[in-house]
């Protein structure tokens, strides 16, 4: 390992979520004095990590891709197995694998996703979330969608990310014609309000006003 | 002041919200290098603290009750007052004062308030909060009033005092007849949902269910 | 109680230790919910705090002055009374009586203190901390001081002043004369160096320095 | 990649130094999203770590090994190699890599080091760090080193192993003869006191007798 290939390697470690090139020295230290065998794993498995690990050709969700009884690897999550019993009406709209995750561990949803990547930032490009939402348009023109349920971190670019696939939405969310019987599509939000344990005292203008807009 | 007034003191320091008995010595001990012309003032104005700041005859709120032209002190505060400009058709009930000017800073609501003095604890008497729902309940018949909007704190003691006023005022909130056309009091409680700035990654159980249940 | 009066008790209590504008506030809502007979007291206690907590006459800490044989005040606290048991030979010099109270607690310290009522701060006056120096040179030229131990923060303006008590004792740090044998007066500071539970890899630069220069 | 093989690679993060089970995940789910290349890469660099990072034969630092004029690669450290200009004759003992680095980066230290590994716990193995002892004997034997300097954590765990470091070196901290002229080894520990920024009021109780016991 040259000093170059040090620093290729703390590089590396400072893109993983909340590294920073402290933290990343010390995971090379500690690293060093891994059994030489488990070094070695650890380099295999991340090496062969998409090899099962694979984000679902529907919902993008990262999952670990099972075998169809031909041999062959399903393309598509558990969830959105034609067979599996998620209601198939719904899609809940997440920016990351992570907020999919606490919502699945409440056990309050039973539809489907549609993992975003992220959030949209106007400062850089997002051609990956930028893609997402144009492949979950397609997702919802296959007719068995009647709701998109956008739940978005309620901040700025949460927020503008939300406005924009709603944006996208709108010509599906009216009725396709007077006449015509074409059911149109719900896009809803995530409720804004009081969380669990907010102190009213300290609460912000912005969920203060949402609060009581939505009062109920 | 002998060691018991000085125990005195502190004892009633401690009654200061936030207060424990480290800080309360340092108060002492800060007090005691004070100009003595600025411990009388602070005494004289503890002292006299009732006889301006006094809690409205209608919305028990603390204010700084002004003269009325006939030269009596007003018992009833500004908002409360029959010709101010407040929507006299609805009450926010609210545990503290410091609640109610937080929702003031904000400018979003026109309406009055009642103050409880806080939430009932069923292992406490509450005889303060008891009476004051009671008052509450006086008020509401007045016939003004169409909504109640509870805006208690969102955990248990909360929610426990919402449910009670709810089911003090269950009987107004359903129309007296299927016939008279008496109108009914609409009981409302703040929206409960994800709050600005929420990760939705760490957002707890019940709030997310109540966002998911609320969407819109 | 005037909108005047109102500002007026807040600013006073502004002057607490750690007490801003809104916890000045909180304190008065309190208050207003005491009993009266409370706040009476209160007010009583605060108008009559100087009577009996008394800065002592020699070290200066507040101290709660007890009536001598003859009836009157003692002016000077149990510490400094000549026949107390603590060694009359040294005198820590601290910046508040809040360390002082923490060093008692330890019980490691046998000596007498002496209180500067703060840091000297070159953007302030201080006429309160030069006038403790200016009486604590008094104390030492007494005869029967051998150590001051200067027990400052160590922070910038605490070593400011650490030093410039120093500068003012150096007269009296060295002999008398070569061939005199009056004993010279011993200025010493806290040792400097690793606090329980400092980690190492965090240690700041000067902590470090000191603790490998002091090093023993 | 199997269900097994995703948590064999969880486990293997979750033994990186601060990282548990959520954000071992985490570091999964981002590395899934890295470019394909960056994966490889990073498997390569963790899977050469040590042909040229490797610990040092005399102090045991991580370095990164050069290569000798022969083309060998160097065994000893540029700090240990002995045409270096740092003070052979003084090692400071650290627990850990990290710690040698925030030592060196305030550049007040110009000897040599030695890294044990860790602190000894009695509840655990530690072959490591009593070997890194062992080994540390054989270096003070060699004649050049005239002092020790224990830098380790002032915890429990540092004292204890501080402590047991003192005792095997016993018997080199004294005279070899009253008559042989042959030089003692001092061994010293770091400074204990109060570090930069402390407040008195808040110091624990050790440190303030350290600071106390130690002054000067």
């Amino acid at each position: 390992m040259s000093p170059n290939s040090f620093n290729d390697l703390k590089e590396l470690l400072e893109k993983l979520p909340g590294i920073g090139p402290r933290q990343a020295s010390r995971f090379i230290w500690a690293m060093l004095d891994f059994e030489p065998k488990e070094r070695e794993n650890m380099a295999s498995l991340i090496n062969s990590l998409d090899q099962h690990l694979k984000r679902c050709g529907e919902c993008l969700r990262a999952h670990l891709a099972t075998k169809s009884p031909s041999g062959d690897l399903a393309t598509v999550c558990s969830f959105c197995q034609p067979i599996s019993n998620r209601d198939h009406s719904k899609i809940m709209v997440v920016e990351r694998d992570s907020d999919l995750l606490n919502i699945e561990k409440s056990k309050i949803y039973g539809g489907l996703y549609h993992v975003l990547g992220g959030a949209l930032d106007l400062l850089e490009k997002d051609e990956g979330v930028r893609k997402s939402i144009k492949f979950l348009k397609v997702r919802a023109e296959s007719g068995k969608v009647k709701e998109i349920i956008l739940a978005l971190s309620p901040v700025k670019l949460g927020e503008f990310t939300a406005g924009f696939i709603e944006k996208v939405f709108e010509p599906f969310s009216k009725p396709a014609s007077p006449a015509g019987g074409s059911q149109k599509l719900k896009i809803s939000r995530l409720a804004r309000g009081l969380a669990t344990g907010t102190d009213l005292e300290y609460a912000d203008e912005t969920t203060l006003k949402q609060a009581i807009d939505n009062r109920k």
